[in-house]
């Protein structure tokens, strides 16, 4: 796809599943620059959306270069695929991005981040942090802020009642993912 | 190796290196009730030494049971083996193993949490956390009190002169490993 395509439906889903490391082939720089936060959100839904249909819990996550607006690691959930007990999207985005200077990236999430996440984004310096969903969130955009990161809420609304769904179906499985098995338990 | 067997530092570094989910083929429930605390930081003090042989930050931790003292998962930092930028012993430990009630835990780990890491082990419900080398702690130890976690200082003296070394041999990739590229590139 280069700067003449058109940014539809069906590239942004190829975009979330196509990996990282090969986008370069989909897409060139021109493209990439076209790419509005609105379409970066909804890649973090569409990649929400694998999770959700690989059985999972649908949260994901895009991390972008601010200069080139580059994609540089894109995630999701990956609780119940890997019986793994605290990737979140933006876990399983920045792993997938390595050790870069995060300082100068911008990452998109389609659910307010838990304690965990907000602690590793400011302590990476990331700059910037787009947030799709505040519904029930735990008020980490104030600590985000609090810490320098420049917070925006850019709701998705596919992606809100995707999750919204996900939560009244699944409300243990919610919880699990947010304060593990230990809490599932207490209820 | 079973309850008669003694244990010694050979005992200590193969339970380090054999994969979680083959201890039982290496040791029964005596011999892991036999492991003191004190072992069970030497373990983690073995798989720091790993990491530090495969080139990467000398760090480790290990999961018990608190009935059984069975391990239940342990693992090293692998920020540099990995390309993993947030990878430490703590997390580490914990994705090995798995979807567990943490609540039922202790996690002993070689050094100090960072932030990230202690709010993990607070929002997951781990009981008790023992901490094996104090100096230039960031205070994260005072936090999981607040947070209703178990703390103890438990000082393994081969652990705090490996990452001694360590710091003052490599202090950018100290600095990485705690705050990321973004704070190592504004020294």
């Amino acid at each position: 796809m280069n700067a003449d395509s058109n940014v539809t439906g069906a590239a942004l889903a190829a975009i979330a599943h196509m990996p990282t490391a090969s986008l370069p082939v989909l897409m060139d720089d021109g493209f990439a620059r076209r790419l509005s936060d609105a379409d970066l959100m909804r890649i973090a839904v569409l990649l929400a959306q694998k999770s959700l249909d690989e059985g999972g819990c649908p949260i994901g996550a895009v991390i972008i270069d601010n200069d080139t607006r580059r994609i540089v690691g894109k995630g999701h959930n990956t609780l119940v695929q890997e019986n793994h007990p605290y990737n979140h999207g933006e876990t399983s985005a920045m792993r997938d991005a390595g050790r870069l200077d995060f300082g100068r990236t911008t990452l998109f999430t389609s659910l307010s981040p838990c304690q965990v996440c907000a602690t590793l984004l400011y302590m990476r310096g990331v700059s910037r942090v787009v947030v799709g969903d505040v519904t029930n969130a735990s008020g980490t955009e104030t600590l985000l802020r609090e810490k320098g990161v420049g917070v925006e809420i850019l709701e998705d609304p596919r992606g809100i009642e995707l999750y919204a769904r996900f939560r009244a179906g699944n409300p243990e499985l919610d919880l699990e993912d947010w304060k593990g098995v230990s809490a599932s338990r207490q209820q």
